[in-house]
């Protein structure tokens, strides 16, 4: 087989915890593996090195930031191979520009284009461990850029999918994917298994386990992702195709957003076109717009509400005022104290009521709803922040999410490798 | 004019002082000047890198060392370079591979084959201020490579010589090239003007300020090197082509190498070939053999003496038992206390009797020389290290140093370019 391996911050953390990793590529060698690893910055070293940017210039210049943070994955990658090699393997370490791992060149969240494997072939053919920076790449011009955070994931999967590796394991500090954040829900659950779709939900709505690109990049070229510990040899999660078996699970996980903030426009002509231009200023600003609800008056106008990140409140608020100025003049207001708390599972699709349930737990404990955003395997609920917490245990419990599921999602001992993969979205 | 500035590690050794050299290079550039800059790591990165790599792997492989190492320089051109944004300037990051600096595959001790200075000339038609990473290159197969300590200076140079600039600066904490260290002689004089052939022996007898490689480097290309401060604007001292007005001078400087470390082998056979059988293992493991004497006995039998670095002295000793043991029969006499002290000027060229000052002067002092080596422009007497400080003192004042030389080196205000440079090795 070949494995590909990505060891997040905390799994090369210190000197002892890089000598364990070392032994666990080993150890997968040993079992008649090729072995590519992928590692990030030491724990903290990319916060470190961007405030020393920061230290410099308040809004540092991306491209050069990029070349600064990518020393961290640098000296990881250099560490282990010497780790490796003092045990008496063969290693060699393999930055973004010499795999190439060519990216576009939006510098600090670049889109990997293209991994060329030839140089890791290579290596692989003589025995020798491939550790590959994470996180970085390369332009066309020779430019370093990096993926932005947790970009090393996308990295192990994209280089997982170029060299046609039989599983592409994610290393990181907890045990796999749970049905809740476990210092949250103490009872939640690791699921075995679960939908790459759900864990793409999962992912955008505050998840922090994956980066959402690794996941569609992971089921755009059916790469086999099992997400597990490097502290102990536990079967983690494996993130697979849609398949038969797991359509009887209702809800996968509970998962929340916190940092949210809550703008309405109050008063705005309800036409064509006027959230085109509100948002479109926003956007070029750089700020994302996610859940939005419309009330319309009866006077043919309307009330427009929608959140934006905690952090960009203040920019949003000014450059709707500044752009907009008809637009904003019945007035803005912004509140920064919300949190975005969601249900995800492919099982929504065939059984209707899992909102009216949520809804329903969360009155249950009198705690109120600002917004509701619905897709086909989730429903978010934009609730204030100081409930998140609570609303996560109650969702959690009220779905039954700490008792295993009764014998629904089969092991994932021996997944198999769908490729091409055919995702049945026929209701059943 | 086109200056290359190279900034060594306490130059840029925090957040204000990279924001100084941002001041200085913006500056040179206002002049009118096209700016190209090499920057070192942080005063102590590189050391603080190669300890975590040390703390993996005893004796690191140097591939990976290098991949390690390399990470100082590059975080040191992304700051400089956000330095001069944030003050309004257009600055870009070049690290070796970028440039590129191509050099051999000798890991750690790597040499600059070739400098193709296209995208560099390409930023400064753009107004562009090119920051490049020294100490750093690649080889033909695209590794990263290291040119070992003090390679920024070796870089600049290249660099320099590569883009035909009209001035190397080397910035650096001190003033400049002095008659001895100032630390051991309060009285030690700044040189204005000191010949690349005198700079050549200094730097390899102990003098820290320039690579010996850069000053090699440079008298090849016709490089004009000008040593100076980076905490101030005074002039510094610049390292010309020995022309005509210099030979007045006896004596340029005092230098002291400490660490040295002496060896002897007792009773070998007087024949050809021995030392070389002595030397070659020694090369092999990488001990550098200096100063060398041979005593020859009465009955065809040599007491063969030379140096090594103190820290190499157990590896030196060893392998000669491993791998001599028959020369070696006669007795190995190993000592770690000896230090170097060295007078260079070409003035001696031209005047017997400094030698003979030299060995009056140390003998007044009761300094007894264990051994003598010489060069057309050198005198170095290997002594007690306990007498190496004692023995600088003594030859800078014999040899008149703390007073300026009586008009006979001109101000270096306006050092002509000499391409090609005629030397001229005509005794006077």
């Amino acid at each position: 087989m070949r494995v590909v391996q990505k060891y997040g911050g905390t799994s090369v953390g210190s000197v002892e915890r890089i000598r364990a990793v070392a032994q666990r590529c080993l150890a997968t060698q040993r079992r008649g593996h090729e072995v590519v690893v992928i590692v990030s910055a030491m724990a903290g070293e990319t916060n470190r090195l961007l405030a020393r940017a920061r230290a410099i210039a308040p809004e540092p210049d991306e491209r050069e930031c990029g070349v600064i943070a990518a020393t961290g994955e640098q000296v990881s990658v250099g560490l282990l191979a010497l780790a490796i090699q003092a045990l008496g393997g063969k290693a060699q370490s393999f930055l973004g520009h010499q795999v190439r791992v060519l990216t576009d060149s939006a510098f600090a969240r670049a889109r990997i284009r293209d991994v060329d494997g030839a140089r890791i072939t290579r290596a692989l053919s003589e025995g020798t461990i491939a550790i590959v920076a994470g996180f970085q790449g390369t332009d066309e011009h020779g430019n370093i850029t990096t993926l932005g955070r947790g970009g090393s994931d996308t990295s192990g999967v994209a280089v997982a999918a170029a060299l046609k590796a039989d599983v592409c394991e994610i290393y990181t500090d907890v045990d796999g994917v749970y049905t809740a954040d476990p210092s949250v829900c103490p009872d939640a659950r690791k699921i075995e298994r679960i939908s790459d779709e759900e864990m793409l939900e999962l992912a955008s709505l505050g998840a922090k386990v994956l980066q959402i690109r690794s996941v569609e990049l992971g089921m755009k070229h059916g790469v086999r992702i099992h997400v597990r510990s490097s502290f102990n040899d536990n079967p983690g999660t494996w993130v697979v195709p849609e398949e038969g078996p797991m359509e009887e699970v209702l809800v996968a996980g509970v998962t929340c957003a916190r940092d949210e903030a809550k703008i309405t426009v109050l008063d705005v002509p309800d036409l064509p076109g006027v959230a085109a231009a509100m948002f479109k200023p926003l956007a070029e600003v750089g700020v994302v717009v996610d859940t939005l609800v419309q009330n319309l008056g009866a006077d043919g106008r309307a009330d427009v509400t929608f959140t934006v990140p905690r952090g960009d409140l203040k920019r949003a608020v000014a450059t709707l005022k500044a752009e907009c100025r008809d637009l904003v003049k019945g007035g803005v207001q912004a509140d920064d104290s919300y949190a975005k708390v969601s249900v995800v599972g492919v099982g929504m699709r065939s059984h209707a009521g899992v909102a009216t349930r949520m809804f329903e737990l969360l009155a249950a404990e009198g705690i109120n709803i600002a917004m509701i955003s619905t897709s086909e395997i989730k429903i978010s609920c934009v609730i204030e922040a100081k409930y998140a917490e609570l609303a996560v245990r109650i969702l959690h419990a009220g779905f039954g999410l700490g008792q295993p599921p009764a014998g629904t999602r089969p092991k994932a001992a021996r997944p198999r490798r769908a490729t091409p993969r055919a995702r049945s979205r026929a209701p059943r």
